[in-house]
């Protein structure tokens, strides 16, 4: 038996993809138009609230292409307060206008590859931030989950801890000299959701989601040991982006 | 040809997770919801009852994420008590309100491969109470089935039973190193549904799941020979929290 | 180029799995329901009185789970039989009330591996009737379809028709060891739909399905060469307790 | 590089697979069905007329089981023609009472493996003549969508032209072996749609599908290099019938 | 670790597949279907005075078969852009009339395998154009995506950076064999859409796509390393020809 990489998990992770039914969109009385707008806005108002709070995150995006048309991604405590957004929103006069899409359960997740021997990684600040973030502002998202391939001789799962670690980190060493670029949030997924890790990337500058994804493909991690779901791009929505949307 | 595994079995399962369709559900009248939520919680105190009387059991969940919004897992004695439970909720003025979302069918099973010679393991009293379990009502569960890998040289069905008893111990201790943090129930469906086994999962503390399931994926039954299906996890529901939910 | 197995083919089989719009069914006057019972009470008369004349075969079950409610299984002299009887269900007026889930069509195979050199199978009265079959009245139903494997050195179509002739003796000794307990109806399907067989079985205990297929998945046959569908289970249906499931 | 084979391309095809909406269609007038009726018959005569003056053909058949109700296969000069007729069909009446079940785009073709050194191919009149065929009248289609393999050493595209060559001359002389019983068309798809190429078989006793195919299964190229899709068998209809299905 | 390919990026390009909603279509009034149809024609008016200003280029064509109706493929500067072109569309009174039906997010890229040592890429004005081109007005259109292949000896991305180049050279040798014929864009979507590449070719002779790509397949980079994603085939669709579709 290999051993079992470390992990330090903070904030759960809820992406959740909604596509719009225009039709019913623009079937609705400006009325009801009105009132779904409002109370999305205040659902938003009241998550930016916590976010404020230090008590959660949120992102919100337009999605390009038609696999969905918004993502919001929520970072919260617990299951139950994801749980707890899940309903306010489906209960909400909005969530008539929409349709699921897409969406992924996970926790903030920093693995301890790099761990320093003989130092606690939730003494270091910079660590104990890292696990509850901020969602960053950026102009783009992406979001994608990943397996660890467990194909014959090539397994992830079998590799000794030394072969996984120096892999790793030379794989992260790829992601930082993205610095100022791309932020990466990591988030583990096993045991919640179809994939082992869900990947979300920040950039003002689209295109650096490519460089580094496809620069990062050809390192034997992901080139031998990676398996990669379904990909989501998209870009920033203010409250006044999205009223724009929707008038 | 190899030696088939011994199993022990005791109540059949059925994992039934709905979406609930809360379009509908906003343009019901308050009778309607009022008659619906009567009726559903008439069903689940029947199934309780069941329960108390030691015929069955009843797990009830909100699912997080988009897959399904609740799932009740039930155990009866027979596939005809299963049939007659889906039946009943068809029938229901609830069921109106969701959508089929998954199901699995199983039976609650004990792998002899901890068996000990010369012991009957049927009159094992911890045995056989854990073949009709009743349901903890812990605050998560975690559902997925799964597979035994049988890809070229990594065919677990192949094996040796020697080999397949040692490693399914080692696997074992895994879980054991987790008692009292998380219960497992392991259903068999081969025969019955579309993946081999089913493992559902409760915790307290849902970092739990990830921790057990993440640690033994460097186990090499898991590394080598496990092939997993699609990921639930959600969040204990009271009679109280279901009203709420719906309220 | 190995040598092709001979079959025997008897009569065509059409697998219909069928969901019940339990909504459709609610929301339906007395009167229609009524008609839509008696109409299909009707058609299984019709269905059951060729079973009299031994011109086909009819099963019925309610599916466990929420993959489909109920399967009408089928066996005819011709594929026109079974579009004939497709055409009289989808003009029916219970066929309103119902979706489609999934269906099978294939035709009742004996395989030859087990043939004795100088005899004329179809001169052996058993055989005869085991390809036209008047299908058992079991409790319970399990219906699977299956491929051999073609996968790089796992490729049962390369090999020796000796060795293949001699792992399916021992396959069929696992079978007959259910005798009495499981009774095995196989259909072929290569060049009729999607899996190269059907595996349909029928048991009074539904546990001995798990049991049978579990063990035989031990067997190189299965362990090395068997590509698994989907899995049904049922509970055999009477026009009694099929009105008891709608009224 | 391995040396591409050589094909001989006539009349574009289009398999037009339509699933009826009974419940539409039980709903409507009398009037409704009557002219949608004869709109599709007019649509027929229409094609048949193409058919007449040999500038097309047209297979019309019922499918068994669930997966579709209808087929037509089109052949036509250009994809501009198959689009018309896409357009016709869905202008119509009778296309209100069908659903899209599943199309497939290709080209009928000859592949040049059996080619003679110093023949011009296009001279030969059999050639030209089954470059642009009409479609045979048989009691029976089969269709299937395939791929040559590219997996590992069982790689198809890597194989030398000769040993193409050689097993393909072995995989025709089956099809030979089948004359006078089973006519097929192949049709090319690389380019097109999502298999490499398209198999449509026709014959008057459907279980010498399952005898063909499955004998060819064991031939190396099918054996090794051969990847199925989905499978439709069907029943002849003519204008009478087609009218007594819906009568 | 592998030397990764650099790449140089040009438009961003949005795929929109269309389903078209004919049922809809044909309940609707004349009235509703004039302005839908003027709506959509004032659409193309400004997407088209935008390829004449050189900041995007538009390719509209109809789909053979049942994957789609129509496709709209745009080119622009920015992911804002092709999202405020969705967002124009959704809200148009013709989109009431489609389905989506498939979609493509990627950017227009040319590698630099065939880069020259010494040179700047975007120095060379020839290159500057293929980055932001005006698409073809061809009378057909194929499109599909791809990735290379991680399978394991065949891992494209574990190959030496030589290797990669000098097959890709070999590759590009048999698309400009069809300089004249076929017009190939290549677009990377690593990142951006779940497959690593579209490739979208353009051709007046739709036979040629069939053959260029038949020849790539038996090309070592296709043949070993290439995995294929769906395909759609298309004939061009002028502004009169589409008012022709509809009327």
């Amino acid at each position: 038996m290999s051993e079992a990489a470390q992990t330090l998990d903070g904030w759960y992770a809820l992406h959740d993809f909604r596509t719009i039914d225009w039709n019913a969109w623009k079937s609705a009385s400006a009325e009801e138009r009105d009132e779904a707008l409002a109370g999305l806005q205040e659902l938003i108002a009241g998550w930016e609230a916590v976010e404020e709070s230090k008590e959660g995150s949120l992102a919100l995006y337009a999605i390009v292409g038609q696999k969905a048309d918004l993502v919001f991604m929520h970072l919260r405590e617990t299951l139950e307060e994801l749980n707890a957004i899940e309903n306010a929103f489906n209960r909400s006069a909005f969530a008539r206008f929409t349709h699921k899409a897409y969406s992924y359960v996970s926790v903030v997740e920093l693995s301890n590859y790099m761990g320093q021997p003989g130092v606690d990684p939730m003494q270091v600040p910079e660590i104990a931030a890292r696990l509850k973030p901020i969602l960053p502002k950026s102009n783009h998202i992406c979001f994608y989950p990943m397996n660890k391939r467990r194909m014959l001789q090539d397994n992830w799962y079998m590799l000794p801890m030394e072969d996984r670690k120096s892999m790793m980190r030379s794989h992260g060493m790829i992601g930082r000299s993205y610095a100022g670029k791309v932020k990466q949030i990591i988030t583990g997924s096993v045991g919640f959701d179809d994939w082992e890790w869900g990947v979300t990337l920040f950039a003002d500058d689209a295109l650096q989601f490519k460089k580094l994804v496809y620069e990062m493909r050809f390192d034997e991690v992901s080139a031998r040991y990676g398996e990669f779901g379904p990909f989501y791009v998209g870009n920033k929505l203010t409250r006044e982006s999205l009223a724009d949307m929707f008038s």
